[in-house]
């Protein structure tokens, strides 16, 4: 069967997945984590024979770190399964409940989106996590791993979908998709795939995004920045940006760019680069920046750049203003932060930044749905559109209206014979 | 200014749009409702100019009623911007309040999408109608009106944008787009436009899906159905029916489509095709039907139509899945109803029907902003994200997190010298 077909088969299926009630999810992923334990040693096999080839290929060690699925790692993704199965039911939840008349009673009901692609990094466990996540939420899933870990995705995929399928998940419900060429495959499959998520690097994010008629959810560019307001406090500024640009570097919500008021930048910028020394941070700053101290020179190019990398780039302003409409045409619209002791200050910037995140006196680096207390991510969306920043479970739902009846039609109602009522009800 | 310039000019202006407070916003739409109502004799001439035009170009009837802007239309948009003035404001919610540590506390707040080009049919009323809901919601909008009201559409713009700008709305945020070439320019503003909201026909609507990587909210078919269950009462069926076929047939919640129980076929079809005869309806049959009752015979097209006109087409299911398959299959997602006294048939179509609107003995006519209670509508949506079904002023709005802390970096989390502990609080 080509992608099409099997994407086909699983939208039919999807409204049976969608009607699983929440213990039957819950039970499915008990079978899940009991899977996962029974059949350890097939995994971590499977895990062995992409690390050998990895280490033959001479890929970077940092790299091999996130391919590597061991015992430590498998607990890991039991424990965050555990963790799914008590939270609440995103299913089923009443958002609004009307009477518009006598007996015509309007429900919004939250229900699962339906068919989700999602794309992912070379991280075994991210499979499991976005499988747990899709099943918990009443989702069927297309699932795209990174080629590096194809034989631990094949073996983790096999585990789990003969475990679920057993604990009584329609078949067709999940599927994974195991090679590069089915991603195109995949992108033309709109009408049947209601959403993508893609992860990865911004090349390739921006060019799912550029490819395809299905709703995609997540970010391409990840372009962060500090502002260090006019009352801020130096020693906190410091403190905030070495944390933002140096605690992990090669993630979205790492600072890339500072703004600086000129009132302050003679009392800051000295204190900070003999921090971003210690860290071996590079600094590249614009002329008033270089005139305070020593560093390489930054340009237009340097405030569109996301470097993921121990470098950043700093300008002053001249007032708030300017940082905020810097932000607003340079950034990606993720999580900005300003540093200051102004309220005024704080409030400005938190109404005219347009970014998911904005933050006051904090670093950047907790945009994150774990550390939103989400209790699970499904990743980081920068378009405005359903789901903005960090995107937990609720992310993965809509809802539908359920309207009840008996008998009503709306001629009695444009030829004035019966009125709307409007009452909230429960 | 070519469009392109003037919406990233609009682009730049939409977070001062986005800071006006309820008080500027409302301030601003008395202000031009009091416009309209002092400029009244420019905006009628301008409407006679318009439809002089469409009499002499031979225009049916039925598209000169939607043309004409007398004085009972402009009382009504008068009034139903006088209806959103008292409405709650949709900005600035709280829809999450968390503190996720000592000083460190989440929100989540409602807030304008930002730039939204809505293009719409050759109704005046519409403009109005469309320019208030942005205003109440704090979008900057870019306008788009039939060109069979190019006139009415100017006078009218004209008008509403001084009054508001001299209310204190930012210039430049709201703009009329006038001719048919500038919505090819529009469909290339991504990046600066965030939303599309496209009404009007089937083949446009999808026009604009197809040619933009902007997201379109909207629908392009309404095929809606009503399932007449083994369990219905008949007479209730056969006035659903009627209603949803015959009260406003050019409409997209009309049905188009009915499916019926094998087992009650003998005796539904002979009295629905007597109402029918009386409405001048035209039944289109499978062999089935047409064993009942003489009728024409309708094919596999016929169920993939939205005849938008006194014509619907009819077959027997063998059972209530087979008519929830066909639904899924067929339908546009819109809206679909079932007829039945049997509660256990109706949750079981509520749940597998994968449409925005699921209903129970009731028309599908029902599918309307104002017969919701959202008090205006912006359109019908069919696609799965963000907003579904009919769309109010929450559907022009999403959210940002504003985190607030006090010099709170990550790595003091990451490296257990803190903890979360996530509270929930006002």
């Amino acid at each position: 069967m080509s992608i099409k077909e099997q994407v086909m088969k699983m939208k039919a299926v999807s409204p049976k997945m969608a009607a699983l009630t929440t213990e039957q999810r819950n039970k499915a992923l008990e079978c899940m984590m009991a899977a996962l334990e029974a059949n350890k040693e097939e995994i971590l096999a499977a895990n062995k024979v992409d690390m050998d080839k990895a280490t033959a290929d001479n890929i970077a060690s940092a790299v091999l770190k996130r391919l590597k699925f061991d015992e430590h790692k498998l607990q890991d993704v039991i424990a965050g399964i555990k963790e799914l199965i008590k939270l609440p039911d995103p299913l089923n939840k009443k958002l609004m409940a009307r009477e518009l008349d006598e007996n015509l009673k309007l429900y919004r009901v939250s229900c699962p989106i339906g068919v989700i692609g999602v794309i992912f990094e070379a991280r075994p466990d991210a499979l499991v996590q976005i499988s747990s996540l899709c099943l918990k939420s009443g989702n069927c899933a297309i699932l795209k791993g990174g080629s590096e870990t194809f034989n631990t995705n094949k073996a983790l995929f096999n585990v789990i979908y003969k475990s679920i399928v057993e604990a009584g998940v329609p078949e067709g419900s999940f599927m994974l998709a195991e090679s590069r060429s089915e991603i195109s495959e995949l992108l033309q499959c709109n009408g049947y795939v209601d959403l993508l998520i893609p992860r990865g690097s911004n090349q390739f994010v921006q060019y799912i995004m550029n490819n395809t008629k299905i709703p995609v959810m997540g970010h391409a560019d990840g372009i962060c920045h500090i502002y260090v307001d006019k009352y801020a406090d130096v020693d906190k500024a410091v403190k905030i940006i070495i944390d933002a640009k140096t605690q992990y570097v090669a993630v979205c919500n790492a600072v890339e760019t500072l703004l600086v008021h000129k009132d302050i930048a003679g009392k800051l910028m000295p204190k900070l680069n003999e921090a971003f020394k210690e860290k071996s941070v590079t600094l590249k700053g614009t002329k008033d920046i270089q005139n305070i101290v020593d560093c390489e020179e930054a340009n237009d190019e340097d405030f569109a750049t996301e470097y993921l990398d121990l470098i950043i780039s700093a300008k002053t302003v001249n007032d708030i203003d300017e940082a905020i409409n810097h932000i607003n045409k340079y950034g990606s619209h993720h999580t900005d932060s300003i540093v200051t002791e102004n309220d005024e200050a704080t409030e400005h910037f938190m109404q005219l930044v347009d970014s998911a995140g904005v933050y006051c006196n904090c670093s950047t680096r907790f945009a994150d749905g774990f550390r939103y207390g989400f209790g699970a991510e499904v990743g980081v969306s920068t378009v405005k559109l359903h789901a903005r920043g960090p995107v937990g479970l609720d992310g993965l739902v809509t809802y539908k209206y359920r309207l009840y009846g008996d008998g009503h039609i709306v001629a009695d109602y444009a030829e004035g014979r019966k009125q709307f009522h409007f009452k909230d009800i429960n």
